[in-house]
């Protein structure tokens, strides 16, 4: 038995979610169907977390294991003709036995992108949110100061979501400006990422640009340890796990 | 009876093109549906041109008429209501009752994007074509200034048109670089285009880029007259209509 290290992207508009599930089209089902195929041997695919329903990913990653002798540089491509085309293997490489793509992840980063347009834009819908709000840029950079750091990130997470420990290190947070500051993509790192947390802290921050919140409040909210302090939780579409480091 | 005039934006991997037809979901179809429902009365819309199935617009323009008083302003917002995700009103102007949107045009600007990748790239795939050689990129920029200006551009039109007139004139080709160089945009403009023509002329520059024509071809391209002289028509997808100028 050998181990394998995939980079994987795909748009997540298309799937429900990255998890196998029954009777659904996953990223997990679509990648294990196809390489169940390719290796004559069944496989299961270990990512390094699990993406929800119409989030993206330009570089996930995932292990899995065979006996089976392939041509690894050649396997992106031979692959990727029998996954859909909203999924792609973009990176293959032997990896040792004991490496683990969730266990053995450092950091992972996030991007989340917002357009700002007082109207609706058809050519971005499947992979911006959308905000129709003036912003003040300048007060959501100092906003985002305040998230950087050890945190109990608990008021920044899906409310039902049961995980106990919910404190995570973020290492970075910031607005890149596109597109004459028509586009924010907002960009975190961080040792681990509680459930909805990036989409969370990015409509908070978000509602400080509009005035909804000072930029003080980032604190307050942390403190309060309740989902219900925080802004919303913002749109899967504009969401991409860009990449894990080990 | 008053007219206006529209400026519309749309994906085209939704619509069979935009031309009204029986029973295909077109950009056409869809602006009247919604309009005739909003005006209580039928409407027509007559576009700047049509565009081919799979084709985008970011700035298509088109009038029509109605006797109906009503909010110019919010009328966008109204209206983008009734229409699907993948269409937009962006824009709705009073014009004086002669205007025309398709025969008063002087000039229509559009882009085409090409990503440069070796691999599948799933989060493109819908609005851009892929390119998978390496590309001289400074030899395309030189094939460009061959394609301005008044020339027949019957080889670069789709070989079963019955056009007549094939003479255009190009006003401007240049690609702007964006993403390290990993994503070129041809932008052209001209006063008016044949069918399939932007995609042909992007199709045969990619050539000279790949080393499959030589910079000078360019013009033997356009003497011959013929549209196997020239390269292969790119895909719809990566194709926008940018504006119409009158």
């Amino acid at each position: 038995m050998a181990r394998y290290c995939l980079t994987i992207s795909y748009d997540g508009g298309d799937f429900e979610g990255f998890q196998i599930q029954p009777n659904k089209v996953t990223v997990q089902g679509e990648i294990e169907k196809a390489f169940a195929k390719r290796f004559s041997h069944p496989v299961t695919i270990v990512a390094s977390g699990r993406t929800d329903s119409g989030v993206h990913a330009i570089g996930q990653v995932a292990h899995f294991d065979t006996d089976k002798i392939f041509d690894i540089e050649q396997f992106p491509y031979s692959i990727n003709a029998l996954l859909p085309s909203s999924l792609a293997i973009v990176d293959c490489k032997k990896v040792a036995d004991n490496f683990h793509a969730r266990y053995n992840a450092k950091s992972k980063t996030y991007i989340f992108k917002l357009a700002l347009s007082n109207i609706h834009c058809p050519l971005i819908r499947r992979y911006y949110d959308i905000c129709h709000y003036e912003l003040d840029v300048q007060k959501m950079r100092e906003a985002c100061k305040y998230v950087v750091g050890m945190h109990d990130f608990r008021s920044f997470m899906l409310a039902d979501s049961s995980k106990e420990n919910t404190v995570r290190t973020v290492y970075d947070l910031h607005i890149d400006e596109y597109a004459d500051g028509k586009e924010l993509w907002f960009v975190i790192s961080g040792n681990g990422f509680l459930h909805n947390m990036v989409r969370i802290i990015v409509g908070t921050i978000v509602d400080v640009g509009r005035g909804r919140f000072e930029v003080s409040d980032i604190k307050k909210i942390l403190d309060a340890k309740c989902r219900c302090s925080a802004g919303k939780t913002l749109a899967a579409c504009g969401l991409y796990l860009k990449e894990v480091c080990y």
